[in-house]
């Protein structure tokens, strides 16, 4: 380690990335903060490499110099994952390349800095989806996709990201490059690097591209609003639709009636979903994969669609549902999709919110439900709950607007939330990560010995403690 | 590290599992030898745990003494994963409990001696499907298949152990255990240290339960034996099958004539697939998972088998295959796949078989095919060839009976066939692991920043070397 003064590396990251990608001062804004004003730190320098080779030359230069690097691509992250006081911030945005597209392989090659939306639209010519799909999608890249393993609306049919890629390449905290860009679908070549990598937020490495998995589009899609009486008269739905479609749903996703109304509040000139208001409304899609499921039969109908209403007037004939609508244009389809995909906008409209990110067995997700809305009720008797959830894969995003003023209620709030998935056998950490923000959960609640082993892993791979120090791993047992 | 003497050693291993499941000497031969008898080791004792706590004291004390575990379940291992010299085998057959099926969640909750046909046999019960499956599976157990991340014939569907996993305990080296027993599709707190144990073979610690996924048994399968001209053709095949079916293809496995000929004439009672003799057969399997798609019509014949049919039919009008037999029964459907399973026995009709386990991109297979077989045979002009291959994942399992007698030349074919996957962007190791057998490969091919990466993850996760020591990781760079 040099005693590199800031200026001398500030001058020996531009020797790098070419001194006009080096970014200082009040230009580093937007790499300051996170997007939802919670985290604010202040970089040494952003430096936008064009390459793989300047991303490890960096990595050298910071290793020489004991500086730490925090990578960064859309900055959408939740969990303070990007906090950089002092570090370098290593932005991927400038290597954003889509770099080949392979149809027939169900492929494409891309780099960290390809944003998602731009993913999607590109693969869509060739009729085939890249299934990652969420509300941050037009901002977030695939690196902090990777980085994160990040879920979204439809890991109950295609996986989370990690199952949706085939092979990554990664700069290594010891500043070496692993070229681990499988294609294929059975490669057993030693230690799964790529899953290891893939989630652990940059503290082992920086992913710089990767082959991800394409899937079909479906040919026809089958979306409504449902409402029913309960989570678990929800899950009975899904399970039946799941057992006629042969496991066509793409997502099932639950939002409750007071998020309808603060919805609705914020956007009036959106429609209510139903006449009634109801406590429990579902979005449904389902996707039909075969021609013959796709093709309209002489009503205009597709076969898909018609299932998707038989399963639903079934069930409203045994009362089991409250009401139902079934988009009957791609329009509507859009305009349910829209409610949901508000959700991080709407718990924002208060920026005291309070959030979690738990998952639980998809049969406790009613009593976790209900658990975590009397815990927090009990904490703080004014607060507005908001529990949006991603109910086909047992993923609950707890929201409240708190009516205490108390930092110290806050976070009793949210430590309750996660105590209550955690026993119901669940996590506190589901799809966003861990970052800065989940420590607490960390300590708590992850098993010792598995926290241990993840040090020894850090502490091998990056002895210097350079690749985004503090995240994913707390500092020690205690709290 | 004491001075324990071997008997110490023994008397110790019994105080903690008891006497009677502490094996050594002649009655210790099933733990000291491959089942292809390709190797032979002498172990130490074979030791027999019944439960997770005696794994860990067993590890712990294999720590104090330096003494290496090599871990064994069925014994099915094609790479010499399990070669024990001086080693305590721990074998995890006592530990077979099928501890939870929990229909609803599509999960078991199974310990690593379970094998694989008992889990099979015990899910199907609930309609439902643990769909990992090849020829070893009456004997291979489930703690194997994840240590080695085994894949068989239906990774195309549903892919290979590790997605079928989506939990693990775990004994580490240091004989803490690990609970990673999560239940849930959504987890994303800490490194991903569960894909890092599977497919480790033992070596960075021993997996002694899982919690895996199920599926839903199809309501009705569709099979067929299939000639074309060439395995392009038979790409098309599929290509076609997964765009009319919506993706419902379970398996579609390669048979080459020669592999034919030497079936029959082990199997005298077996028919042959077709009146001709042809150069490539494929078996095609395709799984309807909804009710409409299995429901018979009129003529008794499902829609998934109607759909099969008419595929076959347009592309034999077209000229694209040269014959078909589609199977009318549960009984014509077993003898197709009796044939394609009878690969591991047919190949080992001559000990002296030379066999590898490659993969490429799909539309490599042809030209993959095609070199590996000129390689072969000009290093043995009188070697009969049989390539195997899980067609439709890329995996081919080249194997050759030779007509030299020289190992130096079996070896030479070996790596001949290695460097031309490796070359077509493919792995020298698909499916079966790297155990000491392919450590000639992983030395010339793997990426060597990943080689180091995965030397320091063991380092620090097993200082004393104890843990299966010397598979995986060759022990350094030179050949």
């Amino acid at each position: 380690m040099t005693q590199d003064t800031d200026e001398n590396l500030i001058e020996a990251l531009g020797a790098i990335v070419g001194a006009a990608q080096v970014i200082t001062g009040k230009d580093a804004e937007p790499w300051s903060r996170e997007w939802t004003g919670h985290a604010r730190w202040t970089p040494l320098a952003v430096a936008r490499p064009a390459n793989t080779e300047e991303v490890a030359q960096i990595v050298r230069l910071a290793n020489r110099s004991g500086t730490p690097i925090v990578p960064v691509s859309g900055n959408t992250g939740l969990v303070e994952g990007t906090c950089g006081e002092g570090a370098i911030m290593l932005s991927l945005d400038r290597m954003s390349a889509i770099r080949e597209i392979r149809p027939e392989a169900r492929i494409a090659i891309v780099e960290s800095g390809a944003i998602l939306s731009r993913i999607h639209d590109a693969v869509e010519e060739h009729g085939l989806i890249f299934p990652l799909f969420f509300g941050a999608r037009g901002s977030a890249m695939i690196g902090g996709a990777l980085s994160t393993n990040a879920g979204g609306s439809n890991v109950l049919r295609y996986g989370s990201t990690r199952h949706l890629c085939l092979g990554v390449e990664a700069v290594l905290p010891n500043g070496e490059i692993v070229d681990l860009m499988s294609e294929l679908h059975k490669d057993n070549s030693g230690y799964d690097l790529r899953d290891l990598l893939i989630g652990a937020e940059g503290t082992l490495g920086i992913i710089t591209a990767a082959v991800i998995k394409l899937h079909p589009k479906p040919l026809a899609y089958a979306t409504a609003t449902v409402a029913v009486a309960s989570l678990n008269d929800g899950l009975a739905l899904l399970n039946r639709l799941q057992k006629e479609s042969g496991g066509a749903v793409e997502a099932f996703e639950f939002m409750p009636g007071l998020f309808m109304d603060a919805y609705l509040e914020r956007h009036p000139e959106a429609r209510p979903p139903f006449e009634a208001r109801h406590d429990v409304n579902i979005l449904v899609e389902l996707g039909a994969l075969a021609p013959r499921d796709a093709t309209p039969g002489p009503d205009g109908q597709t076969p898909v669609a018609a299932q998707l209403e038989e399963v639903l007037t079934g069930l409203f004939e045994e009362g089991a549902l409250l009401d139902a609508v079934v988009a009957q244009s791609e329009t509507q389809r859009r305009e349910m999709w829209a409610r949901r995909e508000a959700s991080a906008e709407v718990a924002r409209l208060r920026p005291d919110v309070i959030d979690n990110d738990v998952a639980v067995p998809l049969d406790k997700m009613q009593v976790l439900h209900e658990r975590i809305t009397a815990r927090a009720l009990e904490l703080d008797p004014g607060l507005t709950p908001i529990c949006v959830a991603h109910l086909g894969d047992g993923n609950l995003h707890f929201a409240g607007w708190p009516s205490s003023q108390d930092p110290a209620v806050h976070k009793a709030i949210k430590a309750a939330v996660d105590e209550e998935a955690v026993r119901l056998g669940g996590t506190f950490s589901a799809e966003h990560g861990i970052g800065l923000a989940k420590q607490p959960a960390m300590r708590r609640f992850k098993n010792p010995a598995a926290l241990a082993a993840m040090r020894a892993i850090k502490q091998a791979l990056d002895p210097n403690g350079i690749m985004n120090p503090g995240k994913v791993l707390p500092a020690d047992n205690s709290d």
